[in-house]
């Protein structure tokens, strides 16, 4: 049984072959021709936080593949009264067929994965957001930006920083993350990282200079450093990530064919300007709708697999 | 691209041909006909405000046309958490079908149907209720009641009072609107009504005096004073909409045959007395069932439209 | 028009006739043929109470009878502002095809029933747990624990002790139930389950000692003490409930064969220890899945019975 928490968990080949899926069912849905792959199975959709992308495009890939979704948020569910995760892991993996999971702990995930007997997929976790990082890379390929392409990843070392780093460190490319001191990657992402990346001859770099990340890239990208919950944190935060946002100057460093990319929601004025959201709001937005794509593929990719097994 | 945001953009013709459609797919499913109008396709709901008929009705409906809703409440969104409206329209026109709209600001709307290149139903806003006007035309046309009618509403000057503005503006019936002073409807949606009136012959009388406007009405209705969240403002309702309760004795006022009309939720012994809307239960559980065949006819109408122009 | 609210209201043919269908429903989902019974039909479901397996299982089960499940949370409905249950069920009847409700009151089902118009479902009150009682019985059976059983309930004298004592009445079975002082099962579900059994032959004893109820039974079930709502009586109950927990010890008082019935959630080292839970692990969540089955087999039956009628 294949999973879909983390791209550590994928070979390159593996990764290229979910996107090719993706590629073929996002072809297929622009002339209206709508396979029933998972026809008569249902997906739980399970938020611990609140959504807009991931609520909508799993919910609307799995109607476009023939399957049901269910949105289980965690206060209609018993989940918020103490079971434990174990026990309504199983239970689920009785009833449904396939679970996607937004949550704060990469573990709840991880114990899903191991109780419920059905697949799992990281919904986003504090962690990693692998299917975010799925969906750039479509763009990119789309954007003919997958050959050798130099990423600049200018913001927060959070979980999408994170998910770069696996990106890169499993497909082999260069990456460069320039983040604030203080808000470097989580050291054990940066070890595993390291550790991948010698196998693919990955390039990644870490700077505090936004500038030195930015230089002659092919994608420059970024994230809100305001996560949710963390509203209360923003004079703070506006201080400390002085000088990151990408503005018109610093897509200037790029490459002159560069493009932009962002995961939304964006926070204007703040790691990105409006003007560069709106200069590259035809990719930024072909980015959210290729989430709705690429998920199909990595869930008729999971199906495909489990069907081998058995 | 059209929308379904007020009456007030559409003609006379349009309108009839959108209840004709209704009429048309609600024979079909009476005969449990349910062709598949709109297959594959994936209807965003949008509530800004809690709601039954229009949650159930637009959900219910997208399924008997063979396709998908997904219900969408604010606090599940990121739009509660600042996002802008031009942001969230995009991201959701990248992957869903056709939306719909329950919110208090006419405004949200706008922006909607602007950026999110899908087409876009009023659910409701503090402005009009349009969809809700077309099942009350439903009905009426059911009940013989759509030849030169005079309609009289009783009771607040507020986004149903505008809609049959709107109605009989476009449709060119007669219409009497009483409301107490202080309660008159919105002086734009006059402005708008007399401009639209004086195409279509359509003569709409505003009084102060319930008795004068219900005086050999051929239909009487009204909608309930303490919209949602105004509960506070209770006391002070009830004393200003004293005599505005349409009872057994208004009703004899209107011409024997008359028929009352309430788009529910419906506040015994305020806006209406028990025994009048337990006499007319049939009808004006008839006129809630109409929503579900109106908003089929209406969606299936806006993606014919979306079609000829593609 | 037939409803699901209490075991009460169905004969033992009547019940072993459900059973029946969805052992019938479950072999064919079992080798995917799902058959759409319920093709076109929509179905509410109204939760008072959150919910995770009535939930997914009446919203999975729905999806594969081919129909349409809508997910009814009563804050987003207008049933928390005070519409009367009434009007709500006769807006509901028009609209949809059947409605399951999680309530507090067995009454807000007796005005659903008598107003709607369409079959109402039970999906648990204060006073009664039917559809679980179904799943634990078609479990039973699957275990071979159908001829004549001894089953001892050891807890609180709740929904679920109820419904035993209905299950156990109709189908005439002995049943012993063990609760604290205090906790015992309501007086008129005591008299109703009397009057049952004098039909069927059922045995039903009654006892605060949970060794004797134990003493050489088939099956063993137990039900959490801290309903939903309750958890800050959690210390007094603890020491009400001392001597309850079904251990290891108090199983080996049970026939050497005897299965451990649990409707979960669970709460471990309170009315059930780990080792039970975990060592009966298997049987309890085949309970679980049989919500799923049991459920999709009422559903059909209630459907079954209205168009013989109409």
């Amino acid at each position: 049984m294949r999973h879909f928490l983390s791209l550590y968990d994928f070979t390159k080949e593996e990764i290229l072959e979910i996107l090719s899926l993706a590629i073929k069912i996002k072809k297929e849905a622009k002339i209206k021709n709508y396979i029933p792959y998972l026809q008569h199975q249902s997906l739980g959709m399970l938020f611990e936080k609140s959504s807009t992308r991931t609520r909508i495009s799993f919910e609307v890939g799995m109607y476009q593949l023939g399957g049901k979704s269910l949105f289980l948020s965690s206060s209609d569910l018993q989940l918020g009264r103490g079971e434990p995760t174990r026990d309504s892991a199983r239970v689920m993996g009785r009833m449904i067929d396939m679970i996607m999971i937004r949550t704060f702990d990469q573990k709840v995930l991880d114990e899903f994965a191991k109780f419920s007997g059905i697949p799992v997929i990281n919904g986003l976790t504090d962690k990693y957001h692998p299917v975010q990082l799925m969906a750039d890379y479509l763009t990119m390929i789309e954007q003919g930006k997958d050959k050798n392409p130099v990423v600049a990843y200018v913001g927060d070392g959070n979980n999408i920083a994170h998910s770069w780093m696996m990106l890169a460190g499993k497909l082999g490319f260069e990456l460069r993350i320039a983040t604030p001191k203080g808000h470097e990657p989580w050291q054990e992402i940066i070890n595993d990282a390291k550790e991948i990346s010698a196998i693919s001859g990955a390039k990644i770099m870490y700077t505090n200079d936004p500038k030195e990340a930015v230089h002659k890239a092919d994608v420059v990208t970024t994230d809100t450093w305001l996560s949710m919950g963390q509203e209360d944190k923003k004079n703070q935060k506006i201080e400390e990530f002085a000088g990151y946002m990408v503005d018109t100057n610093m897509m200037k460093l790029a490459k002159s064919d560069a493009i932009f990319l962002h995961c939304l929601p964006a926070y204007r004025g703040y790691e990105v300007s409006e003007e560069v959201l709106e200069n590259y709001a035809n990719i930024v937005f072909d980015e959210a709708e290729n989430r709705l794509h690429v998920q199909k593929g990595i869930m008729v990719w999971l199906e495909e697999k489990r069907c081998l097994k058995s």
